[in-house]
């Protein structure tokens, strides 16, 4: 059983016609691992739904709480991309979990997206690696401690 | 670096309108590592292009050799499903590479496709697996000698 | 109100892995209608699921007689490219009918696909035209006496 | 030949990660038409890249004029969807032209979205229409002086 946490960040972010800005909807790791035929046994929970440079330490914190307190070894959180790597940081004293962060940076609902393809990575690397907690970005699994987010290049790499 | 081959499948199925049958065409694989924003070092070479009910016991022997003597210790190999699992049991001998099979139920250019997700189980777990030969489909990874492929539920599961 | 007929086609068409081959599936021009955030009123349905080269002239006199008896003026019928002028040539007598022929050179499921395209162009050209039977592909209204489909430039044409 | 003018909008509409929020980006009229396998002579220009609110009486004298002078007697704009009523209004008086406006709900670069549909609706319309300003969405075509956006239903409608 993996345990599915979503937080918002890009890859569950919609459009808005009227407000002409983006807001941030329903996970779309579920609607992911539904049609791309996947037989897992998972249960996924919204924790919250915002930009990840509007998570505060409360927000962590939380965060870090229902992980440590989740009946299941095995999580998989969805995480804006601006400060996936603070929030995997604190999430890292956590004993006996196996916790991956993955999210994207064009939302899951673009016709290209990153974002399907960043989730089967973290869904496969949660399955194989060992208690810790990690980024799953670009096709790599990273140790937070030793991870960036390239903007300019609009991808994570080993720091 | 990771060697990728493709031996063709449902994954490479292309449709031409005059004949109206499938033909397998340009790997797929590349196009949807392009498509992802994945940063990773590999090559891709085309095996051979085939349905893998045609794939023969010499199809077989290529594949083994041509894995065997690649310079790289981490081969993903895009595969039909029919008898994907026949292809992975004949690699298993070989030692001290990580070598992992996928394909998909749906070809690539379906708008509704496994191949994005299984592309990237595969690649993802080939950076993670300890030596041997493995098969990642439907979000899993399989011990090929304890698989099979249920048909009429069109997935892959435990034998 | 819009009547709408299919009769089968690439536009319809459906893979299955198992037969490793194309099949008619459900109609996808309901589908299309429904996605685009379409308003208008219009009625669909499948009058037989064929490639266009498997209908027969006793196939073709049904489709003209349900064109013929059906309550609305304005009508789209889907159809398989191969024979689709032949069709809409047997259509031209019925008088007092706005009648257009369209379908796909790519299935309405691949990611690209001139499907949804050429339903928006039969759907809009049968609200403007005058009584008669087109032809809406590539683009173009195309009059059945005066058109072909170049095979090798997979379009319709002048002729 | 057909001319085509685009001035922005949600149809043009492209998400940039760092700043978290949307720009109008590179017209998407032109890959509608390549990807659909239109064989049409046209031409192609930007007028200007604005949200439809921000569109000024200058830049709707701009479009005017340019739409007046261009050698072209059939003119298909792409436009936001808040101001298309005004700028086809606007348009109205200039003779011998068949000018059909239309734009998107949900940008282009969405998975699901109404701009192919409508980019097919307005290249259809402008071959068949008689001289006039239309607007082409939610597949009709209205006269500007009897239309109106229906926000909260997020279609047009006759008025």
């Amino acid at each position: 059983m993996i345990q599915l946490f979503t937080t918002g960040g890009t890859i569950d972010k919609v459009y808005f016609d009227q407000k002409s800005d983006y807001q941030v909807g329903v996970p779309n790791i579920e609607e992911i691992l539904n049609g791309a035929n996947v037989h897992l046994d998972y249960v996924c929970e919204i924790l919250m739904q915002k930009d990840s440079l509007d998570i505060s330490q409360a927000d962590r914190q939380l965060i870090c709480e229902r992980v440590a307190n989740c009946p299941h070894r095995r999580v998989v959180i969805t995480h804006g991309t601006d400060t996936m790597i603070q929030t995997a940081l604190a999430l890292l004293p956590i004993p006996d979990k196996v916790i991956v962060l993955t999210g994207s940076m064009q939302p899951a609902r673009f016709k290209h997206s990153d974002a399907q393809f960043n989730v089967a990575c973290a869904v496969t690397a949660v399955q194989l690696l060992a208690a810790g907690a990690y980024i799953a970005m670009n096709g790599r699994i990273f140790d937070p401690r030793h991870a960036r987010k390239n903007v300019k290049l609009n991808r994570f790499e080993t720091a």
